[in-house]
């Protein structure tokens, strides 16, 4: 078989870049090791940008988000009881949309299926080859039957464990990497959310965050220690455990249900360095991870495969390489921006048990000045609704 | 002998205080262990707030400090040698004023000779007593005579290793601290500044600052590593390290010259809570420390015999002691708010040879937010010039 960019991986930034190619006229492939239905089990992000709102109506796969989605002009941050919202409208003229990463994964599977266009699933053993010639290809094995793509370019958006960085050779890749000492034990369940904004708190005991992905699902977490099982978490125990870090107006409110989904996820920064490796480019999480503190994952990866997706458009219609030439650092610089502000923003509201009580004083200090300063609250504004650098900048 | 406010040490935090009181009729004796001399010696900073600026003129020994001291409305970043200036005045309509604490020390100290009021330098084995009674005095030693002072209130303003804070009973003090593993190099000369604003640069060799106390004499300094001595540092040495730190159009301007004052001073993040026990009070250095990056130390010396100076004035008026009751609370909210702004601006500016590439990277992401975010300088300026909170948060 033969296309112009093979796309490694069906999660949200593969299929939103088949879908910028397929409207651009460019053939491509999705390969994805998994079933739909097990892309589509995975729990994920439910915060989007503005920006990744208006690429996703733009490329027609908008309709049910901007029914079912709802539109949040502000955030709550809470510090040991003490209440600060941040009013992201008036501060910096942008909101955020809660739309589930797994509605976001659904709608663009469903465009891709009508549209004709192939996704392999189910692929095993995927090996990606020549990326640094001319001639690059992806081959699979398929119910007992070996496969080969032949095509001019490979997007590599199967996430942080896939074989896309893999493949990289060793020593053409520079990490950058910190492995946070607490994980965050999540719980969906279908009540109505605590209150209609995120609630992101720190307490002593560790941070919570109260979010939702509709009126009637809402998504908690709480901070544990890196040590702890899910199955010692009852949903009870849960939810004790998150009251007792809210403020007791919020606690008094929560209404409590049997859990649909509960597991553990470690917090983590990763950076790859450089992100083009002749013929093939790093995507998403295939390229870095952000801890989710600042809900930055998905918009990241649909980032790139916005400036992939323009930048693979134009050379493949033969008009200019300098796109992706400039892809790996012009992603970077977004993704160094934001591996920031999500390391600031896990900062000051877990509670970090082995730091000084300098530090600890120091992270208090933070949510001071902002609840002291408009400045303050406007840089966290810029930056949680999507940064948009000064002019000449980007 | 009796006084109503025994003030001691008579550094700029206790003759700003002894001023304030003169002018508001209240009573009081400055007690200081060296001469007069020596506390003019002692090289400090040199940027004052606008606030700072505004209280000293009010306190009528601003004359030569607007005749001699100048205005700054920006300075200069430089990172690796990209170079970013912060237009304070453009941001935040303030500036700073360039007038060495040395000079205000001195115009202080006139002003108190000519009103007459008592300052007694070269007191030897000072010793606070009583002051978590109605009566409390103060003791030393002049000449091989022992005297006594009964007072209504003690104001520890002599510095980090005063006898202040050494006087407060073990266990009523809280104590926050953070060591940097460098200090500064600094270089006094007669010789033009290299530039008309400061700059502060970082470089992998480390951070290096181009200050002036006049527009004939500048002051530079090298971070370097706690081991250095300071005669292993000719003028040559440093001027060529210093060079190497700065941008290369920069450096070809520096005009060099026989160094009149060269030290090494360690960086500390320091904070004693709280300032208040009886009748006794900390201000300053003697309460708390902060690195000299944000060029702090000073102006939080001021802020905090303003607002004790008020308190005091109001309780021996015989009006009220709420401004005493909440002179501890109000100074550490401005203290925490100071640390946490030098301690940003040390961490964004100084090498630290220990530190992961990570956390490298996530400074030089602080360094490109500032470049990209009009905002994100709008924080610095406001930090810088003197933070002045939102309403309702002081």
């Amino acid at each position: 078989m033969r296309t112009q960019v093979a796309i490694i991986g069906a999660g949200p930034a593969g299929l939103t870049l088949g879908r910028i190619l397929e409207r651009a006229g460019v053939d491509a492939v999705v390969i994805e090791r998994r079933s739909a239905d097990y892309v589509l089990g995975r729990i994920r992000a439910g915060v989007l940008e503005q920006g990744s709102v208006d690429l996703l109506r733009r490329l027609g796969v908008g309709e049910r988000m901007d029914r079912e989605g709802s539109a949040h002009d502000g955030a709550e941050l809470s510090f040991d009881g003490e209440r600060l919202r941040i009013d992201f409208h008036e501060l910096v003229a942008r909101r955020v949309t809660v739309y589930g990463q797994t509605e976001v994964t659904r709608d663009l599977m469903e465009a891709r299926e009508a549209s004709g266009a192939l996704t392999v699933y189910g692929a095993e053993d995927v090996a990606l080859h020549d990326f640094d010639g001319e001639r690059p290809r992806v081959t699979y094995r398929k119910d007992g039957a070996s496969h080969e793509i032949r095509c001019d370019f490979i997007a590599g958006c199967d996430g942080f464990h896939g074989v896309s960085r893999a493949s990289v050779p060793h020593g053409a890749l520079s990490v950058f990497e910190r492995v946070y000492p607490f994980g965050w034990l999540g719980v969906l369940v279908d009540e109505p959310p605590v209150a209609e904004e995120l609630i992101y708190a720190h307490h002593q005991r560790g941070f919570a965050l109260c979010s939702m992905r509709s009126r009637t699902r809402s998504r908690y977490y709480v901070q544990v220690g890196m040590e702890e099982k899910v199955e010692a978490w009852s949903d009870d125990r849960f939810y004790d455990e998150l009251r007792r870090r809210l403020d007791p107006e919020t606690a008094e409110r929560l209404r409590t249900g049997p859990s649909i989904e509960k597991s553990i996820a470690p917090l983590r920064s990763f950076v790859a360095e450089p992100l083009r490796f002749g013929r093939l480019f790093l995507t998403g999480d295939a390229a870095h991870i952000v801890p989710p503190t600042g809900a930055k994952g998905l918009n990241m990866a649909i980032h790139d495969v916005a400036v992939l997706g323009a930048a693979l458009e134009e050379c493949c219609g033969e008009r200019s390489s300098a796109g992706i030439d400039a892809y790996s650092a012009r992603v970077l610089r977004n993704t160094w921006r934001t591996e920031r502000f999500s390391w600031w923003m896990t900062r000051l509201l877990h509670t970090y048990h082995d730091e000084d009580a300098f530090t600890r004083r120091i992270q208090r200090a933070d949510f001071d000045y902002l609840c002291a300063s408009r400045v303050a609250r406007q840089s966290l504004a810029e930056n949680y609704t999507g940064f948009v650098p000064d002019a000449g900048q980007a």
